[in-house]
């Protein structure tokens, strides 16, 4: 019997570090020659139903290590989520089709919550349908929201990058606000959960320091307490340094950023809640304000990489590796804390049960009284997943070596047009 | 005679790197024993005129050289113009009284146009007011607007960190635009001139990539050319990444930004481009779309420092030192680029006089015949600003190791208060 194949997908919104797990995994899988090649989906479960695959068998070894170092997702994410068996059969019976036709034995699926109910689902699936597959999960989220694993791969780096931006922006305003600029807003993303947002606070290394609010979203915005402490800051310190998450809401579950305006063009204006809290505080309080939203350059800022994240996320792509080899199916490698200080971690192994469809907020006790800092049981869990750094070579051109996507070939095609969904 | 000493002042938005040319004012001075004290103003010329000046030669030999990779105005800047000598006389005779009072025969005035226009006048009244002050300027903008000098201090570190975060954040969209977000639009500054837009064209590695479209405020805003080429970015490459200057305009000369809309507070929207473009494609074309903006993150990130330009700011506070040690007033240095292949640069002297209230916008032949792309003759003079790195050191806590401000205390006052401004 030949040795089954490998097949790879990254699933969802992507992090700087999504393709170091890709790279562990490609890595790993190179070192076991009694195993097959490694697939990749093009853009996640969609290239899988399209049986668009690339073979990354002619990657060079130092094209997989540059994937180690490469932010957004090399093959193509994608936002798709499979409904149950009972609804979306069709999906996984073409899913196990295309697995049949290019002899794929174990598959990965590299994203959050709905990524490893996916996958669940996928392992059940393909006993019933007499082509066993095995189905590892490989964790990554910016949003740290999974269950079970201490920490989700992406999320220290933006975490770093939050913190570094706080602390870099808050020197800035601090200098100008003697005449001009008291106050800096900073946007980060986070719907549901804080933990974004609260990464800013590691900025604060001594008490007055900036960050001096942050809102979550897991707390209601309380308009009269936020500008009394704007207010305050601004006499104590001469400036404050606000860090907001976009998922903030009002006392009716509202989100802050739902404005319903409609821009000079006649267009609803989108997201955006910092604007939002910058007009208040200048309409409120009158201070001018400057206002800055992270986005995308939060998610892919793997120019100042957490070094434990780099580490983590390739560890979780090498486990799954090993998972697969030692016949495990149903399973996502986690990251286990075994002490803060100093900071040790493994690999443990969760049941893709367990994982799915759960969403870790953040805990009650992670925000102070007030409901606008950090505490110290925060800093604790968070302090150690900034530490280090990895920094990606550079060009000549003063730019990052990022691998550039399109460096493999798509797998010729053996099955029949998929053209039941989208 | 006892030697003069010299007072410091920052003016105007900060830079990344406006600390590393008082680190080279400051080291340099240390240099020469047979000079005198080096000041401090705190919140630039205001802090002259209060006559709140710190002492820097209590600062240890290591926090000046971690100045040298501190963002922020460590010192405190300051937004306030001085005015003629005819209409202002008053100030500029408070300010000849605090440098007598404190022996400063020798002002550097670290800043843009303005300041070299201010520098300039306080230099000649020095002698009408039989107390001859030596005033040098040390040019900072990130606007790279000054007339004269090749390249302003604190551009090229803006230049750098806006092509990675195009090039990061491109990545990314790239990722997810097969069945999610399809647009980017980065708005970064530049009220009139478009240095730091086009910087971003550098990410531009090869013909169709990111980014495929840039809006410069030299360039009137043409709607239907842009959503068109929008388009076609969609169509040919899946995705579109937009940077966007804050200071586009309309074709009657109205900043986009300028949307004249009220939130739900009831306060008049501030700033932001970026979300107005948003709303444009997602309501002309459809497409969903991301879109950030840097504000102060671009101007405050001495994390992705360029090299040239921390050696760049640090050479003209070194040159300003020798300029004053041997006589020179009414000056700043500037630099001049001797080659750009391989790039070769070395300090001039400008007259303040020829340097003050001056703008440089990008040459038109620096914007491509569509007015959305940057030439190779832009390309050729901003590649060699960018190149290098220079990582400030960092703590255990994994944030960058920046000084903390206030490590020198004020100068006993010996003047009366200052009452008459603000």
């Amino acid at each position: 019997m030949t040795a089954k194949n490998f097949l790879y997908a990254q699933s969802g919104g992507v992090t700087p570090v999504i393709n170091a797990s890709a790279a562990g995994i490609m890595h790993t899988a190179r070192q076991y020659p009694e195993l097959g090649a490694v697939y990749a989906a093009r853009n996640g479960i969609i290239g899988v139903l399209r049986e668009e695959l690339f073979d990354t068998t002619s990657m060079l070894d130092e094209q997989v290590m540059a994937l180690r170092h490469t932010p957004g997702g090399t093959f193509g994410s994608c936002r798709y989520k499979l409904k149950g068996v009972a609804e979306s059969r069709a999906e996984y019976e073409r899913l196990i089709e295309v697995f049949k036709a290019h002899d794929i034995g174990i598959f990965f699926y590299n994203g959050g919550g709905d990524s490893a109910d996916t996958a669940f689902k996928i392992s059940q699936m393909g006993t019933q349908l007499g082509f066993p597959i095995q189905c590892i999960g490989v964790p990554k989220t910016i949003d740290n929201d999974l269950p079970i694993t201490d920490v989700c791969p992406g999320f220290p780096t933006v975490a770093k990058y939050v913190a570094i931006a706080t602390m870099e922006a808050s020197l800035d305003v601090m200098s100008m606000s003697a005449s001009s600029t008291k106050v800096f807003i900073l946007e980060v993303m986070g719907r549901h959960a804080g933990w974004i947002a609260a990464a800013a606070g590691l900025a604060q290394r001594q008490s007055g320091d900036a960050p001096q609010l942050i809102l979550f979203p897991e707390i209601s915005f309380d308009q009269p307490a936020f500008l009394q402490r704007v207010q305050r800051s601004v006499t104590e310190h001469g400036y404050c340094t606000v860090v907001v998450s976009e998922g903030v809401r009002d006392d009716t579950g509202k989100f802050l950023s739902d404005s319903g305006v409609r821009d000079a063009f006649g267009h609803a204006q989108l997201g955006g809640v910092a604007p939002r809290i910058a007009a208040l505080i200048k309409g409120e309080l009158g201070h001018k304000c400057h206002w800055a939203v992270a986005d995308y350059l939060q998610r892919s800022a793997r120019h100042i990489a957490s070094r434990v994240d780099v580490e983590q996320a390739w560890a979780v792509g090498r486990a799954a590796v090993e998972f697969a080899a030692a016949g495990e199916s149903g399973v996502m490698p986690v990251i286990e804390r075994v002490s803060s200080k100093p900071y040790q971690w493994r690999i443990a192994k969760a049941q893709l049960s367990a994982m799915a469809n759960q969403e870790k907020l953040m805990p009650r006790t992670f925000i102070d009284a007030s409901g606008f800092a950090i505490t110290q049981a925060c800093r604790d869990y968070l302090a150690p997943l900034i530490a280090g750094e990895d920094y990606p070579p550079y060009r000549d051109d003063g730019l990052p070596d990022y691998l550039r996507p399109g460096q493999c070939p798509l797998l010729p095609q053996k099955l029949a047009k998929w053209t039941k969904t989208e």
